[in-house]
């Protein structure tokens, strides 16, 4: 049997037992945004840690350094903020090719220490080393809150209203341009390229709905809006369907896609590293989480849909018919 | 300037600046073998993390996947250790060239929960993903301590005595075989093999050393024994006297040094990966550290030398003159 017969979600389930030996202080291990301790018997510890390769994760002739080093941070706080709690301390190890250009290494580093800044987070550690090939970036993040306060992903129930803090797909229409090594040219383009290079992780979303006491489940959109409805549902034992028509896409996205004659809802759907929240809260208090959110932050939070008791995975279309999703996200084994 | 012109040191000072943004939870950021930051005002977690790269820190053929993630995970506790604190949770990234046989991932795994299991040490989350050409490791460990038995490195007093856990140079000797692409023959050679993949981390002896409220100053020996005592000194803007024939050689190494005519005092200056721990505790309590050391473990704490008002770094000879030691130890980019 080989790697790429069980795929990365097999590969981390063959390796999952025996892993907890001590189990009295462990809120969430393996399967979630990050992984949950106890300090005392109400503050906790959350923590997430994210590799990133070179030729896999990125092609450093076409990032440049302060974007690699602000995206790297920023996938990390980005799990953070999925759980609900507040970002502290980043730890970053790197593996360095020793012909890389100290320039290159200057402009990661202020890249990722201009997003700590904005977070007051602090770099309080990690490791420095050679690669012989390939550039290497392992970030992980600490961050603090409250044990009633934290947003688990298997805690979805039946009837919950399913909610979106921001526009779905655009980062996976900036990646075009990368793939296809176009320079953007018109502001909107430029706008999806910065939102697959520069994602805003949604920090302050993640604390707002945590305060609310009422979101039951919570993840980040990293793998894509499918895959990642499909985590909710998968680990809280329930379904979803989603409404086509309420997928929140920005009008840049929109006018790319009108461009080129491509379908936005695949974007919004497959395309991830959105690294904005999908959460789910009960129905009753829906109204009254949309009215707060948008009293807070200026603008709207998405309803896209409901967690239904069956376990199917489910589109609502625009004509009304409903269709079966599929993951669309990204297996690093498959 | 390129990367190789300021070193692996020269880059840690070059990220270092602009890492702290609020330093009220913060006891130690960058520049210890782990940062400590607090929970409360009395408990403190401790945060660790190596990575190791193929072609840099192992060749892969030349490596079990037993010991490969068994020692992973052993340097980390090792870094624990040093700080005086109980290893708790381990989070462990991987990047894996496709083409891995799952056969050696599944002895990585058993190796690193071998070693969790022992110390009842989680592993719990990281990060797995695909790498085109090395495997990649990276390890972050936590634990937790009170405040006041943390154990720094930039601590150690003029008149301190420097004490050692274990043997020096073993590691060293047993890395030779590997190099050499020679099967040890005799048990004695196997035994330094095995002290250089299968290193024990003074976990106990650090928790020990913490305990007595005594211990200035510490640090575990991964990269020599002049190096890491360097570290130390310059850390606390003091000097050493090391003496030579207080060094202690293990009866294997003394062997294997007779049998190749090799000098034992080279490989426990300059070996590095011992992952015993070095400290520095008030001379006149070192009596009753060795009396309570020998009760514990049921062997001899080694005193090793003197830290010195003057900033000049010694060794005794066996003759008794004295000669200025450099580092030995390992700078990844020089």
């Amino acid at each position: 049997m080989k790697l790429n017969d069980i795929g990365e979600f097999g590969f981390i389930k063959r390796i999952t037992p025996d892993t907890i030996y001590d189990d009295r202080n462990v809120l969430r291990a393996i399967g979630d945004d990050a992984a949950v301790f106890t300090v005392d018997h109400n503050e906790c510890i959350v923590l997430t840690t994210d590799l990133l390769v070179e030729r896999i994760h990125f092609i450093k002739e076409s990032v440049q350094g302060y974007e690699l080093g602000y995206k790297s941070l920023a996938v990390n706080l980005s799990d953070i903020a999925a759980m609900g709690a507040k970002p502290q301390h980043a730890f970053v190890s790197i593996g360095i090719p020793i012909e890389t250009p100290l320039e290159y290494l200057d402009e990661l580093y202020r890249g990722m220490k201009q997003l700590a800044q904005l977070y007051s987070v602090n770099i309080l550690g990690g490791d420095t080393t050679s690669s012989k090939t390939d550039l290497i970036i392992n970030v992980a993040v600490t961050g603090a809150a409250k044990k009633n306060n934290i947003l688990y992903r298997n805690t979805a129930k039946a009837g919950d209203a399913i909610y979106c803090t921001g526009f779905l797909g655009d980062s996976r229409a900036g990646l075009d341009f990368i793939l296809q090594n176009k320079n953007p040219q018109h502001d909107y383009e430029k706008e999806l390229l910065h939102a697959h290079t520069l994602p805003r992780p949604h920090v302050e979303e993640g604390l707002f709905l945590s305060n609310t006491g009422a979101v039951h489940s919570c993840i980040d959109v990293s793998d894509g809006l499918s895959s990642d409805l499909m985590h909710i549902a998968e680990e809280s034992n329930v379904g979803f369907i989603v409404d086509e028509k309420s997928i929140p896409i920005s009008p840049q996205l929109q006018q790319y896609c009108d461009d080129n004659a491509l379908n936005a809802i695949d974007y919004a759907l497959s395309g991830g590293e959105d690294y904005v929240l999908v959460c789910t809260v009960d129905e009753k208090t829906s109204l009254q989480l949309e009215k707060n959110f948008y009293n807070t932050f200026n603008r709207a939070i998405y309803k896209i849909g409901i967690i239904t008791h069956d376990k199917n995975y489910v589109m609502k279309k625009r004509d009304g018919s409903l269709i079966n999703i599929k993951p669309g996200g990204w297996d690093h084994f498959a």
